[in-house]
């Protein structure tokens, strides 16, 4: 049921994302209106009443919550129907890259309506649940005023005023995990050449890597206190990692993955680093290879 | 207290990771008898007979672990004694390859011993909790017999006759370790050159990758099932890392860790498996560069 207390919300955009966002939203009663170029897809949710056009969408509420494909989709719903959001509050949750989010907040900014760029850390089923997380960033003020709508997606943090820093965390944590992902299918692929199934593999990997998992926070602390060299830490010389790439060769498998740390690693150790903690790996990251 | 029902052991080699095997091993009863090349490290273990030679040392239980630096100082220290190997049981708990694992049990063989290898998936201070694990292969026999002292420090589990397969599975885990901190290190330089302190960045991609590690029992699934284009998958087309190579090229950061990862992405869309699931990434992997 609609709680009269509770802002109207249009939402455009009723993917699978959009889909989900729409159900945590109506579930806490926020009245919603709800748009998509496929109107079946809009037709099914239920107690949402249902626009013919993004401009009777925004039209029918204050705050405007965009979930397409991309940027570019985003331009072509809303471009035409611009002078319609003057006013209006967009939260946009289409993945954007920090760049984009940028030139969408000025976009808005020259439309006359506040801008809030989200990246969802979550899937579609987590919506709603404990281990969903937004990332905003953007209008303080838009992300005070709409936390209650916000937070039915899950935990809602704020970045900072720039619009591209939410996209910006976004795609960091996101690189983490591909790599993390490619890490675990070298692991897979050097055991499974050997004949061991990948689930066999999956079962102790993740309890693995859960376990070292809180080395991250370790890696931080000597990162941000800027002293490599601090007593405790392991070696870049222990960690040359010559016997995996030997053993992933004598599979047969491609030693990619486990070569491009390698190379991390020893650039600190050609530099006379070769001492100091595995964080230092860090230093080889931080300049475009070009600069290093 | 030694338990007298309990087979007195012998260590060889008292850094680190053997001091801390010992104390597992002597808070559970076991008679331990200990040999280190700087005698001083042996002398303040409490509890523990300090043997002056290996050859004191092998003599005085009927199984020997042996807890050196490499396989070069596993040879240095036993093939001068290697006669008093016969009838004696070897535990190699010193990190080595695949192959000489192998070559150390063949060696042992050679000199009428059974011969056990092990990965220690732990740090010293892990050693004896809920949180160690150790991969163990090799004899059989061995493992089933010792397993009362094995699991003073930690899970043992078998991975077979084999005597490599224990160091493989080991490499296989850390080679996952390492890439993953290795992403972790990337996404902290994105933001990190945004000012975003490392110990901001960690605590949320600690959560994050936790939340996001149960996949890698989904994609187990998929490639055990040899069928990549089940549905419900997220595809190779939407997995694409162009948006976070741009972003990370934007900061002034080197791109190597993520380029390797599209890299894989892209050899199986090029193959014409855009739509096929992320699992299929492995396939990039299984085969070595040369041979894909
Ligand atoms: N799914 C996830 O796990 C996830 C996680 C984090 C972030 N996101 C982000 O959420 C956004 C939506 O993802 P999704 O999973 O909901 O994708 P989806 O199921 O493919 O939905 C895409 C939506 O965009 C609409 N659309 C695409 N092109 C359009 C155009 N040119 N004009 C008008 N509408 C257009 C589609 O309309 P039709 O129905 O008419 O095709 C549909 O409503 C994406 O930016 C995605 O990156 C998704
Ligand atoms: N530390 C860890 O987190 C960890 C985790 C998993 C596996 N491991 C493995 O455990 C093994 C031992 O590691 P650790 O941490 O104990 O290292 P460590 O503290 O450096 O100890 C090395 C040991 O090897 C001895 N040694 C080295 N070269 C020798 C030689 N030529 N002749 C005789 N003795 C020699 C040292 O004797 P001196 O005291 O006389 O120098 C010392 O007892 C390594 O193979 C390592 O890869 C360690």
């Amino acid at each position: 049921m609609d709680d009269p207390r509770l802002t109207p919300v249009s939402f455009l955009g009723v993917g699978e994302m959009g889909a989900a966002l729409i159900r945590a939203a109506t579930a806490a009663g926020f009245p919603v209106t709800a748009w998509n170029r496929d109107r079946s897809k809009a037709d099914v949710l239920s107690g949402v009443s249902v626009a013919g056009s993004p401009a009777d969408a925004i039209a029918a509420a204050p705050t405007v919550v965009v979930c397409l494909f991309d940027i570019a989709s985003v331009h072509e719903v809303l471009d035409p129907v611009v002078h319609g959001l003057a006013g209006h509050r967009l939260i946009n949750l289409t993945t954007t890259s920090p760049d984009g989010a940028r030139e969408l907040a000025a976009w808005a900014a020259a439309a006359g309506a506040e801008y809030l760029d989200g990246g969802i850390m979550a899937t579609p089923p987590m919506i709603g649940t404990p281990n969903s997380s937004v990332l905003y960033s953007g209008s303080r003020h838009l992300f005070d005023d709409s936390r209650e709508l916000l937070e039915t997606w899950g935990a809602a943090e704020y970045f900072g005023h720039d619009a591209g820093m939410a996209s910006m965390y976004d795609l960091a944590l996101l690189s983490g995990m591909y790599v993390m992902f490619a890490g675990f299918f070298h692991g897979a692929a050097m055991v499974g050449a050997a004949g061991v199934p990948a689930k066999e593999f999956a079962t102790r990997a993740v309890a693995w890597l859960q376990a070292v998992l809180p080395a991250l926070t370790e890696y931080a602390e000597v990162i941000d206190g800027g002293d490599y060299s601090l007593p405790g830490q392991q070696s870049l010389y222990f960690s040359d990692l010559t016997d995996i790439l030997d053993a992933s060769r004598q599979q047969g498998i491609s030693t990619e993955v486990v070569d491009v740390v390698q190379r991390l690693i020893h650039r600190q150790i050609d530099a006379g680093h070769g001492r100091d903690g595995f964080a230092r790996v860090i230093e080889s990251i931080k300049h475009s290879e070009a600069a290093a």
